[in-house]
């Protein structure tokens, strides 16, 4: 079993679905007002190259209850790659903490870490995946319907989120349908990984230049930002190429009874209206919430000995 | 009851007593080594504009010591207004934390958070008011006399830390004397605010444009920076304008029990002198280690169900 | 005995083998999976003038293993000399936490501190010296063999870390060699101090500016940067000075028992190879653990009562 949680695809789904049924079990605990102290006295370290407010304050409240401490770093202070080696931090912070979470650009600075720790590392987004992300939509989808029976369609930008939807659905055998312009498909390595799970998990992967086909007669309708940090450059010709790919009641006229998601940050009326981000169908301060939930239950996982969970 | 910590104005007199009171006895319990764990499993996220080190580490060393956790939010790394609208940071801060505490430039993106947020919203400090300031000075004279017979006088700005003074002392009845230049009094929003809260409460709040007149024969005499964080374009004028408001043995020379009050950081020889600032009479340090205890009775009663009190 | 921890030469001989018996117990203790809670409720706060991985993360860390908490601070904050006088800073702090570590550029800072605060301040280093990290050196150098009976020398600049060594030698009785160019030998000051010390308790300290002679038959040799941080200008001219003073495996012909160890960060193939680095006679992972575990030994000796220990 890996000692890092870098990509869904790393695990099996009945890993998986374990992981996510002690999300939903320490959600149900911390809205009834308990706070289980599994994690006394651990601590992790958080390295963020990129600003953040989900990922920092649920990974720092959610180590801070479960009994444990999360230590802040950034870049201006550390430096990897600049004031010291990866294989150098790695190897310090071995010595002192429990696990680290890095928010890189790189997706392979994070690879690196792993590499050359001893404690787990955790993905909290790198240019690649976001499977953290992904758990708590897990949770989301999994609080409205068995998962495996939903139809989830992924409209806009084939970027991070997108490629660890496809391996969560790959690995799980969800229904998906990716809907982004031709020139923003999500990368060939992606669906190279997908290929085989799916064919293994049952999963049934499917990519569209049509938004409208794509989200008929989904349950789930669930987008991002068109422009991700780093693209600032890019944003006005992004906004030209996805226009078509906005998520609003029109689009979602196929689609009676789906459910609106999206990560956050929004650019509201860009990617998605604000008449849906707020209203009934909107799921997305559900996802943000389970975030918490699914973070603290990855935390668990990584940080304690098997037996004890 | 409201459930934010956003001015004085908005509890009654006897809430404020009543938590003056538990201020007190944290003060207690903390001198004499007890550290009560009232806040355990708690998270509060402290959100900063402006730089800051008796808000900072008053509010996080207050949830470490009852036992729970605050989680340090800056502007380039989360961005309220900038990166993110104010509705959705409070939206996603009540799905994790317990509380937020936010300085901030401007009043209005506080009352923003209050309205939106369903958790505590308690403000550190704004362009307006500085509520918290007031309670912790509201206890340093408590522990010289009962502050309803004490003659308190403000002398210098009339800025947040004064408006502040002047709704507490027309809450609580006390008695109250400010001297401004008439340039920089009070604004009128705060006079009509207190006018009728004094009418109940039989407080008497006075402004003169003339130290000496204001100062004779009180109690305790207050003072703050001429120039606020902000304002650093004006110093140069500021410090002509208010030259005659300066605390100095000679302005006390007719209040000859008088104690020194400040909320720091102070401009030594400009507001006040540092003999008066280091001497017997002032009270600043107490000022300033009642932040400690005043905000943990604070935090205690906004997260806290009131049962439990 | 004093409050503080600003250098080694500040304690006793029998002192600091108290600390260091203390730091190897919290070392088992923390590799066999136990967290004593002796600082529970306990604040420090941390000011940091320069960048730290190593000197934040263990102090962070070992404060939250221990139950307690540390608050970071730093200059755009709380600005100590600028927007507030160390006096000041020292004086408010002292009514809040219960000790600071302060890691500045001018070690007169941290006196200044120290004069003022009534809790403790720890030099977590300054430009004269880097008393926490020879006490995890000493721990480190303790693991292998009895320090008084071995040959440790130092090799390169005769900057903080060394000053720190030549003390520690000085006080304990050890036998230390540092070979430095002429122009950058540990300063006057330095020897005056130790000389007395080393009279006392038979610790022989000797300086060399060649550094083959140095390291024949040394158990350890030490080297640091070339180029420490606010010194990057002089970058280039420090290579060629320190060039002859490499840390390398022609250097170590005649020491093949040797161990070698380096404080971190290291410029690999400047002051020493990555063959020697990451080597089998490399001490230098562990030296940063015992930062961990000899920190919170020093915590516990200025934090608590000494009958408590």
């Amino acid at each position: 079993m890996p000692k890092d949680f870098l990509s869904v695809a790393d695990w099996s789904a009945d890993e998986l679905l374990q992981m996510l049924a002690r999300a939903q079990e320490l959600r149900r605990l911390h809205r009834a007002g308990e706070r289980p102290q599994t994690l006394q006295g651990r601590t992790l370290a958080m390295y963020f190259e990129k600003p953040s407010l989900r990922t920092h304050v649920t990974f720092e409240a959610g180590m801070a209850q479960l009994g444990g401490h999360a230590i802040l770093l950034r870049p201006d202070q550390v430096g990897i790659g600049t004031r010291e080696s990866p294989l150098d931090v790695a190897r310090n912070l071995s010595r002192w903490v429990d696990g680290v979470m890095a928010r890189t650009f790189s997706h392979d600075l994070v690879v690196q870490l792993a590499e050359h720790a001893t404690i787990p590392i955790i993905n909290g987004l790198t240019d690649l995946l976001h499977p953290c992300q992904a758990m708590a939509d897990l949770q989301t989808i999994a609080n409205v319907m068995e998962p495996r029976e939903a139809t989830l369609c992924y409209v806009g930008d084939g970027n991070n989120v997108a490629n660890s939807l496809i391996l969560l659905a790959a690995v799980l055998g969800m229904r998906l349908r990716v809907a982004t312009p031709e020139s923003h498909r999500p990368p060939a390595w992606v669906m190279e990984k997908a290929e085989p799970l799916a064919g293994e998990s049952g999963a049934e992967i499917f990519w569209s230049e049509d938004p409208g086909e794509a989200v008929a007669g989904s349950d789930f309708v669930y987008t991002d930002t068109w422009t991700s940090m780093g693209q600032e450059d890019e944003a006005e010709a992004r906004r030209k190429i996805f226009a078509p790919y906005q998520v609003n009641r029109d689009l979602l006229a196929s689609a009676p009874q789906a459910k609106v998601m999206h990560c956050l940050p929004a650019h509201r009326e860009e990617e998605i209206t604000s008449e849906l981000l707020d209203g009934e169908r909107s799921l997305v301060y559900e996802q943000a919430e389970n975030r918490l939930h699914a973070q603290k239950a990855i935390l668990e996982w990584v940080m304690l000995p098997k037996g004890a969970q």
